[in-house]
């Protein structure tokens, strides 16, 4: 008789809680959620740990933030900035000149604030432009390459200065493309390049010849918002490029006649572009019911955290989901609930981050927090009592542990 | 020769220093500010504490809350309310009944967590109804009593469930005001008691009748909040009730032709009625700039926490700053220091809380946070390294000490 040999990579998480209220099992292989369960069946020699009555959670996903620009860490910088988008763009391109910025290592410290939270799916747009060239990218391609067994990370090359005002912009793109990057990003064809036709015909150009999706930061505000998201929407349809196009921001969604809007939002629908919203309130957002109603998806993000444009964000994407939930005004728990797949399922959807959740076969990336349920742990933001990714526990109480 | 005796109640904080910059030391003397200076003389004996090289600020003040109502501290309370306002009136009474809530454990739970966060001076709503009678003030004057050693609590006998619609509830707030309410409260007179004139026409001869003040729960929009705020203003002037009055919410202002809006801010701002808000992001806000420009008095506060009506809110006043800061779309940081004067100068002096901040002679009531400068503070909203009240140490690195 031989004692059966413990299987590789496998663990059990026992006596945790569902957001249903559920209290179930977690028996992990090989990185993957194998069954979850109650009174899961236990093989000898795996380890266990035990939960804690903890409420159990998907790993957390980050749909829109700019891990090259943060100043995470470092001494707090002083926001003197002007009110105009091109006042800030400027702004940073003087201060990076001037402070010698290390996208590097500070994309490094707050992915690795991400993860500490709860985080392990992250969309990042990276700066491209003329004077900084692949410099961004470099290091945020370091970043991934560090964390790549704990944390996805997807890049989008974006050209922060707009891609037709800087001659040579569009070649950079096409290198970054080339070099790693994931997801190709674009910016106000209209108020920041001047030329909306020719901008979002030379985008939809190169990320064909990539074949890569895209991502477009569209602050464009009410009418011509509109109009530039007619424009995108053509050109998703004349490039078959259906369930490959995220309007980030798509402020102008919030602030149009409701037939004009419903109209937009039909198309997005049929097309699958998706909405990324941050959730601002001090400006109109893409309207939560409506969009459900059309079938459209809206997820959430930080966008910049802490860097020369704005003070706030977080790498808690229970905070994200907490700010979206109060920018839509629910109250109800079933509606809370909503928000939080903002940050988990919706946005995981929304990006093509694969293999995501809690069910059997899923990768085994956990958060566990004392919460009494759903509701309560986006309003409380309790401190992350475990977070496991692909499978191994990465932090402890908050803090990371030494790899 | 004698050896200089002690000075009694004295103390010393050193190694602190000022949201501008300056590095400083505290003198405290019977629980109030004796000198603020660089390298103030030590008096033998007197108790030395390091400040760490932590930022100072004043204890925090919080502008309107409902402590009787809270949750806090309770398994969590499951919203499935309805979205009009009557059916979270309607919702509260009921569940109040079911429940036996106890306004007086709950209030001082709450009020310790405002402590330990940092705040020192709170305005709150008590609700008085024809179910409840004057219970909930019986609890919260309680909890004042209690902490009145280091928290000062006001108290506004406010009338939840309408002033006219419940025959019985004038005599219930005369009966509150005299068993200690500091404040009189209301509610939308015309849409909850649909008759605006006779609504304020009672409120004002109440509060005439008692010498109290008046803070007034407008959350009616547009016009028809704009006529209520009219008729209010008339009798602020009729009644002599100048710098006597706090209009809470006043969302009308939010969303009025710029016309309209600015002559109610000139004689808001003549007869010194001072506006609070909790910045919701869902709905109008009074506009922050337009109420400077005018010389309007705007201060802030969270409104009900973790209670039957909202999921929302936190004893953390620093906090509401951000939320504050961020739904006026505030970036700058001597911007976001406008924030932070919501929650504390300009808030205690809305409020009438006497000798506050950090000149000399002002009491006691001093926060300690690690963070580079104001503005950091707000957006990280670090644990409260130090919390003094009354110049006694109430709290170390976010505990309440035991007393």
């Amino acid at each position: 008789m031989t004692t059966p040999r413990p299987t590789t990579n496998a663990s059990l998480i026992t006596n945790v809680r569902l957001a249903d209220g559920r209290r179930v099992e977690v028996s992990i292989v090989d990185g993957r959620i194998a069954a979850l369960g109650a009174a899961l069946s236990r093989e000898p020699g795996v380890p266990v740990e035990d939960g804690g009555d903890a409420l159990l959670l998907p790993g957390f996903v980050e749909g829109h933030t700019h891990l090259d620009k943060t100043n995470w860490g470092l001494r707090w910088y002083r926001n003197e900035v002007g009110p105009k988008l091109t006042d800030r763009i400027e702004n940073e391109r003087r201060w990076r000149a001037e402070s010698g910025h290390d996208a590097g290592a500070q994309s490094l410290a707050l992915a690795r604030a991400f993860l500490a939270a709860g985080t392990t799916r992250v969309r990042t747009h990276v700066d491209i432009d003329t004077d900084a060239g692949l410099r961004h990218l470099d290091g945020v391609l370091a970043t991934r390459d560090t964390l790549r067994d704990v944390l996805d990370l997807q890049i989008v090359a974006f050209p922060q200065s707009g891609l037709l005002g800087r001659p040579g912009t569009d070649a950079l793109l096409d290198r970054a493309l080339g070099a790693g990057a994931d997801v190709l990003g674009a910016l106000d064809p209209a108020l920041i390049d001047g030329d909306p036709v020719k901008s979002l015909d030379l985008t939809f150009a190169l990320a064909e010849r990539h074949r890569k999706p895209i991502d477009i930061h569209l602050h464009e505000p009410g009418e011509i918002g509109a109009f530039t998201l007619g424009l995108l929407l053509d050109r998703v349809a004349a490039h078959g490029m259906q369930g490959l196009v995220v309007v980030s921001h798509a402020f102008c969604l919030g602030a149009l006649p409701e037939r004009e809007r419903d109209a937009l939002l039909a198309r997005l629908a049929e097309l699958r572009v998706a909405l990324l919203t941050t959730a601002p309130p001090s400006v109109p957002v893409p309207p939560l019911t409506a969009c459900r109603a059309h079938g459209v998806t809206l997820f959430g993000g930080n966008d910049g955290i802490r860097d020369t444009w704005t003070p706030y964000g977080s790498p808690d994407m229970l905070e994200r989901a907490m700010l979206i939930a109060m920018r839509y005004g629910l109250r109800r728990d079933d509606d809370l609930a909503l928000a939080f797949d903002c940050v988990s399922g919706v946005a995981a959807r929304a990006c093509g981050f694969e293999a995501y959740g809690l069910q059997p076969g899923a990768r085994a990336d956990l958060v566990l927090v004392d919460a009494d349920t759903l509701a309560h742990a986006l309003v409380a933001r309790p401190v992350r009592k475990l977070v496991v990714a692909h499978g191994r526990v990465v932090a402890r109480d908050g803090a990371l542990l030494a790899r």
